[in-house]
């Protein structure tokens, strides 16, 4: 496999690390956040607004892209990519997240997971291979391999006996890969099933929050030699010390030359802490879920802005903010916008929020570079004073 | 009265004129259509937008931005412009034909109208004077006298009666003015009192569905002396000959070099109709209403990019349409987002419509120049397949 990753800065006060990641759709500068574009678009947002913001890569749910519009759909049209006009990288899941938190009636066996999609109740199954297969369909830059996320809590038991599960799927994803891989090489320069050949395939470490089980995990996967490795299982409900100390027990058996990617979390002092603990790529509802009910992220915490309190504010969601919501519209106009049910105001609030984010990476890689990384965590985390992230002032 | 309307020309084959009218805020080309920003904002668009469409003036909704967010707030953020961050020309509408379609409980005197409204069910009361002082406060560029708007059908003796309201609070209006904008010239030079000096206000038309009423309304409304001049109470529920025949019967009364606004329609074919009889401007909630149900304006009619039909279809919502909905995204990818209720699917169907209807304004300006109006118009209304302007195909 070809080196995508480069490490150019690691802090000497925490294990956070400076890179780059290299994809067939450009380069990621890492610590890195990607806007969740569940549905084949982040919501509510324009791709142009995305280039705009910044965003150097998007994440596409596998799970929601099959159930709708359906693989036939993203096929005739050449792939997501031109699909929804992004033409940046893509990271897919592998599908497995949204049929353990979505779907219904689910039976899991080793050969895979048959479900009833929660649209119209349409039965499907995915093995290993068909969340290959249909990540390649959808022709992402990355593609996850198939786990089992178990939820919190978890007996000990079934969380052993489902990370060895996860680790015999990350196998046969990866000799999928192996297989339609070389046979791509041989197709068309441009097409989805060629691209399977020049995308990446990242492992899934789970083991619930048992530190043996994590550490169990992280070494059978990366004995498997992936291009990445991602921690999932984590931020499903846990206490956040727990989620802390499953990435911790982990950690230390991930390769230093492979990017790390750290599933679906979390709050802004979350991602720094992670940043701390070695990772480096997040993905999060957040900023755009919480931007629907009126919820704003700021780098001392969240603002409601349903509340009376700004129906007279006249400065912006974020003083010294460099976002288009800032630049332009005050607290008090996107709270009318949000009170009246106006589409603009959650326009607004999700630009923002998404602009807070990653404006939140590209600080931490300066400070990483600059060799103040930690310092800047403490104060952040120090000063950011909504702890509960669904916690709305 | 300084002269704010110039008529450039006229169309020597019906009564289209090219002309163009200058506010406060900048020079409107007319005909012109004016996107409507009921609630402070034009629904999912930003001024950003709307400036990028050209749109050269947009309507704000007096009733609902006095219910929401109340004209406290309004006057604290300095008007209308300020809190939405338009700095474009602006007309306001009077709160009349909102109060009779939506609020409660009404009251009629000639004293002026009492209400509960829609939200929340508080009284209020509004005469014409307190209408002006709402619509001062706004600080629009162009204000509407208030009127009383008669449903479809009505009584020929109420049409009667009630026009005759409407003229009664015509001439109050313009009092009101006359008196507010005398004191207003010698205030401040950027204030919201000052505006009311520069601002131009409109008297309505009435008379129902009844040629006599309409001619009478019209003399006695240009009797008064208004900066241009509206027809109202058309497309209420009407058929169309009716809204025609109202037309009809009132333009032969309006002065030459006054604008003529007909309020609250159309389709694209019923626009170049109120062009061709002689109407200026027009303001019109299809286009973004429609868009939010999944349905696209055409020059050929409208597409319901909801059906199957447009699942794999790859072509733009309009061929060689040169708004960014079009240059980007194909009706295959629009069609998902609408079926999957994302908000980028009705952004993109509100940007495409709103540009569409723009665009026809200015072919139709282009068209009166060249002296082909008439042909164009007539072509046009052959072409167009959709009747029903709610029909969804």
């Amino acid at each position: 496999m070809q080196k995508n990753f480069v490490l150019s800065t690691t802090d000497r006060h925490s294990k956070a690390r400076r890179g780059q990641l290299t994809t067939a759709h450009g380069v990621i500068d890492t610590p890195a956040f990607m806007p969740i574009g569940t549905q084949g678009t982040v919501k509510a947002v324009t791709p142009r607004e995305l280039r705009e913001l910044d965003a150097q890569i998007i994440l596409g749910n596998t799970y929601h892209l099959f159930v709708r519009p359906g693989l036939d759909v993203i096929k005739h049209f050449g792939g997501l990519h031109n699909f929804m006009n992004w033409d940046g990288p893509i990271l897919t899941d592998s599908g497995g997240y949204q049929i353990f938190s979505l779907a219904k009636l689910r039976k899991i066996t080793d050969g895979g997971v048959e479900f009833q999609n929660h649209i119209d109740g349409a039965r499907a199954f995915i093995s290993p291979e068909i969340a290959m297969e249909i990540q390649a369909a959808l022709g992402g830059d990355i593609a996850m391999a198939l786990d089992e996320c178990v939820p919190y809590p978890c007996e000990y038991d079934y969380a052993a006996q489902s990370a060895e599960l996860t680790t015999r799927w990350a196998k046969r994803c990866l000799e999928w890969k192996r297989r339609n891989g070389e046979t791509a090489k041989r197709g068309l320069a441009d097409s989805p099933d060629r691209r399977i050949a020049d995308s990446m395939l990242f492992g899934i470490v789970q083991g619930a929050t048992f530190d043996d089980l994590r550490k169990q995990s992280a070494q059978a996967i990366v004995d498997l030699d992936f291009d990445g490795y991602a921690i999932g299982g984590v931020s499903v409900g846990e206490p956040e010390e727990e989620m802390m100390r499953a990435v911790e027990s982990a950690e230390p058996f991930l390769p230093r030359d492979k990017s790390r990617y750290a599933m679906g979390l979390g709050t802004p002092p979350q991602l720094l802490e992670m940043i701390a603990r070695g990772m480096d790529m997040f993905d999060c509802v957040l900023p755009t879920r919480l931007a629907r009910n009126g919820t704003a992220f700021t780098t001392t915490g969240t603002l409601n802005l349903k509340n009376a309190q700004f129906a007279l504010d006249k400065s912006p969601i974020e003083e010294n903010c460099a976002c288009d919501a800032c630049r332009e519209f005050s607290r008090g106009y996107i709270r009318h916008l949000i009170k009246a049910e106006e589409i603009l105001g959650l326009r607004l609030i999700t630009l923002h929020n998404l602009h807070s984010y990653l404006n939140l990476m590209k600080r931490a890689r300066t400070e990483i570079e600059s060799g103040t990384f930690d310092q800047f965590r403490k104060a952040f985390v120090a000063g950011y004073k909504t702890r509960d992230p669904m916690m709305v002032e």
